[in-house]
């Protein structure tokens, strides 16, 4: 798939950023490791020169994973040479987006994998089935709702308040919001598979017009990205292999369409990013990332407070496409480019995933994708009025 | 273009909308013209039935104009009958809707008649040069800027107050606006011509990354759609032929993308279609429409209030992504996939074109196209931050 | 479809033909009807200037039918002027190849109106169903086969005998054949139809791999491409409309690919061009073409010498790739790309169809199409090793 | 490119071979290596399976490397084991063809590497340069024509002779040749440089319509596959790096396209397989092959007996479809698929490239590739009527 690419160019691709951005202009007498590296790792900085075709990626044979490795080492080196000096806040807080940017790499290597392990009929496995996670709390009953109250409220970030954000979760800015409620927990495979069996897929009045043209009148797609069929079960590949569906495991890889399409069987709607936000900001960010090893989202349980699982397990898909807050303003030169040149044809999806490094995300981080896209680890969260 | 129809084929599918609507579930004893129609002539409801492709609409031969004629007569009788009955209000809001819908197909006749000419090599004209427009008012200056307060405003249309709207103008609600000020005129082809000699179309830093891969790095698009260079000169292909570029009538056939990119270059941001609507809801729905028969957008005139031309002239993109309103609801039914199911990729533009029949549109009217369309009369707003 | 276009461009085009190669070199004082004709109504002369795009024509609503008869018209006059003077071997040379052209065209007028009809859900008729064909003659029987020695023989025309032919005709030369058979008679429906029963569609080792791929595991086409299914039974839509499929009649609007496929199912092979040649030389140049009126193959009737349909009915392929003979010479200047350009990857047929005007074809005339080309009244006749 | 595989995937596919068609049928009590591996690397046989996408080669990151060779040596034994054994005529025939299988793909990974090194911007060397070649041998000067009477010649392999050949080769059978004449040698860089210079590539009377419709009126390629043009001077990627263009060495990765617009350009032709067979069958096969190690076409020298180069350095494009012989018969079963089904659209090349094993070729060997091809090792040969 276009999208993915291999873990090589990810691990190259992160050590570019640091001597485009960092090396380059900062470190006196630094010399580019390979002056090919400025093109071939070059992902989309249009004004830094014009990137190597991303379909193309891999078919990359050289540099080999050593010479890569080679390179990440010597940037390193003189990463270590650059932070050894006092350093102005503007090139801090280049180290700082160069860490976060790394971050996202990390979660991407995962959702490449996934794709490429997930599309070989070998299905092989990305590691082991990760420790048992924590069992002893009741698994969550019927989903619920959690009510709102709405009114004017303040969303985003504040660059000036301390801690890290991206320039597109400024400025911090008041909305108006009517009342509403949220599901307490994601919708799972149980609740998903109802919709599968009701003919969903087959239904035009469920589906946006740019989907079901996409759909084909429903030939393409019919079902969640890693659902496999056999023999008239379905399993779902994870990043420890070819599995049962877990019933009450949250779906995951989803399109914004099927997410919207299974609201709208519902009776419901997705969140919008200003309601999810301000429900998220009275929340701690603990769930299930990364760092806890096990890769795939869990069961929601029957503990702590509701809405549950708002952060990790799944990307949240919401209402809302991706553009700029008001007064937002890019960041200046190349680096504008990060985050402000895609504020069209993508929604904004909330929360982090099982993918996500902890402590990468915050209740006003803005992840963005297009509406047919998923091989990220996205999921639903139902939504309406109240 | 696969987005374009013949003419023929919009007279019929105007036809379509009051057999199927309104003469088949209403008129006693009523039978269709023909069966093969609801096929042929069915845009996109897919509730009814699969449509005939869209691209290959241009390869019907038959049924032949003369047949179409036939058809319309026939569906007119059968509707005069119709109005002839006591009509329950649900009834008279279909007979509303398909009126309506019939005038936005006038408009798509003209835009489509203005793509097919205006890709001819003849370049024929479609009607001689129209009546000469009043030209005793001095022509506007620079381009200025109205000020605006913004804080807490209604927008969107309420159904019940009387007066004909769509369901995605409702419900009427409230936001929050932060101050802005809006260019007191469109964007002329001077000003556009400028960004055009800056090498604008050459400059990634100006443009949305779906646009910039799209332009193929700058080779597609370098001109508005129906701009054509002889000779080193400027012209314009208008429903009246190809022209000299008038330099002070409004840059027109420009895509969102162009939109955008123009507005970055000059330090300012397209509006949000909330800034739009309340600055339009101060003004009368006056302006260079359809009916009086011109064709093409004028130059704005220095007398009036401004911002002028806020109706008629040209479509204006703004920077708002065409979703539902809070606590929106489609029609019921098959009409229902009116509006609703076009909310994903497309951007709102308001106002009316030179195409729009008088009295079609109005504040709270959301039309809406994807990012790249330029076939229709679109062109560019100014506004930025207070 | 991009291979077939508007009646009004082949009255147009052929038109243009003589205008360009004929009028403006030879008719002193000739001026151009419109300077705009040549560029839309080239077809593929690219010596003579950049053709308008194929694909495009059926968009060109201007200029109008009335537009291209008066161009027709004034073109005609020009001729008789130009034909009135004494002129050279060389130009009356050109001048048939005009009137030969013009035949050729005559017959894609046909081909194109029944693909555009024949996609019309409409399924309209393009004339009244004709004169009833002689019916006397009693049906042929089981196809059998007509043996020939092979040997040393000639095939190809010789201009210098006498007679028009095309350059790519000549020069006759002398070719080895083994012993081979041909089928008395073309195939017919009913023959075709038990290879549709028995899965042939559906067998990869019958179909060369190109075909495999482009038919897609055999989900592409599945029939002749007038074939249409309703409830069972098995129509063809021909110039007078949809009509229950004749058994006895030839199968007609089938590619090279499942022509090739039939023959291996049956054991047997297609023949080759020098083969059919051979054959056809020994008979007069007879059958049901466009002048009968019938305007679709007949059924092959008991009376008369065999082979049968050798002439007339349908186009029959042959296993040959269109290639140069030895020696071959293509005419000199622009219309030197009438036919030796298309040497590649297209297959020979022979021997004209129901649509071909009477006395254009003869045993040396080399119709050539693309391996997956439907559209033209193709048909199959069997060869065997002897 | 969809057509080039990694060389893993060759590895598994000859490996593949052997397991399908003699391990499983006749090695007693064998067992597959993996299920999974039919379907992964069987490449085109239909009747064996449904082959795994060609274009999703590059994305299957497993089996790796290791398990891949792991793979083959355990089918390496078994083969082992089933040697030992007497086996009957038609099971030594599949070992042959194994073999003879296995001597393509050989190829195919030296072709397949570097169109993968050749467009990757590092350029990597496959090897470094090989041992220099003889050079005390005067190069040869301007092309001459070697004239041959024609006649009635036999052509093609009797496999009853002794000695292997594929289903292709067969049956021998006599043709009539006109007289003729070829090039003393293959066409070099430096006479190619001149067609370039001359505006080869702009002008359409020297293409087939197929190649300029691709070419995009001379827009796609402007030069053989491999050549760069730095700073205004020539460079070639070859298996040992991008290298000054040698003047003296024959043009190679030309598409059939270009050797046939090249010939016309020099007023002459391709010559068809049929002479290039009876011209080469009165030599002995040796040339510049792969176990000389060079890897790249070389300079022909003045020595030797003219023609030069027939065997070895570059396949020469013919004139020849690749179509049946009369009598053709494919081999039965799953392994007919080998060669017939090619038979459209595809040319013939003959004589064997420096990237094919010696001892692989012969005067009736007949190698196809599609018209636009330019990743195999081709070259050109001209030929004229005499």
């Amino acid at each position: 798939m276009d999208d993915a690419s291999p873990p090589k160019w990810h691990l190259a691709h992160t050590t570019w950023f640091f001597e485009t951005f960092l090396l380059k202009p900062y470190l006196p007498g630094y010399r580019a490791v390979d002056g090919h590296y400025e093109y071939l790792f070059n992902s989309y900085y249009n004004s830094v020169g014009q990137p190597f075709p991303r379909a193309r990626r891999g078919t990359l044979s050289r540099p080999t994973v050593a010479e890569i490795y080679d390179y990440r080492r010597r940037v390193d080196e003189a990463m270590a040479r650059l932070l050894g000096a006092e350093l102005g806040a503007d090139i801090l807080q280049r180290v700082e987006l160069g860490l976060q940017h790394e971050q996202q790499h990390q979660e991407l290597i995962l959702t490449d994998v996934k794709f490429a392990f997930g599309h070989n009929p070998l299905y092989p496995a990305y590691r082991d089935r990760g420790p048992a996670p924590p069992t002893t709390a009741p698994p969550a009953g019927d989903l619920g709702f959690v009510r709102y109250a709405g009114g004017r409220v303040a969303v985003g970030a504040d660059p000036a308040a301390g801690g890290f954000c991206f320039d597109n979760e400024a400025p911090r800015h008041e909305v108006l919001l009517a009342p509403f409620a949220l599901g307490d927990r994601l919708v799972s495979n149980a609740e998903f598979q109802e919709f599968v069996a009701d003919g969903g897929y087959q239904q035009p009045a469920l589906w946006l017009s740019e989907a079901w043209t996409r759909l084909g009148a429903g030939t393409l797609a019919q079902a969640p990205l890693y659902w496999r069929c056999r023999d008239g079960a379905w399993y779902e590949y994870r990043l420890d292999g070819l599995q049962p569906l877990d019933p009450g495991a949250p779906v995951s890889h989803v399109s914004f369409f099927e997410a919207d399409a299974y609201a709208r069987w519902r009776g419901c709607r997705l969140p919008t990013e200003q309601e999810w936000e301000h429900a998220a900001s009275a929340t701690t960010v603990t769930g299930n990332f990364a760092d806890a090893g096990v890769l795939h989202p869990l069961a929601a349980v029957a503990t702590g407070p509701a809405p549950r699982q708002l952060f990790g397990d799944l990307w949240e898909w919401t209402a809302s496409p991706y553009v700029a807050y008001p007064g937002y303003r890019p960041l200046p030169g190349a680096l504008g480019e990060y985050n402000g040149k895609f504020m069209s044809s993508q929604m904004v999806l909330r929360g982090g995933s099982c993918a996500t490094p902890a402590g990468h995300v915050r209740a006003s981080y803005r992840n963005f994708f297009y509406p047919p896209d998923k091989w990220q680890f996205s999921g639903i969260r139902l939504a309406r009025d109240e």
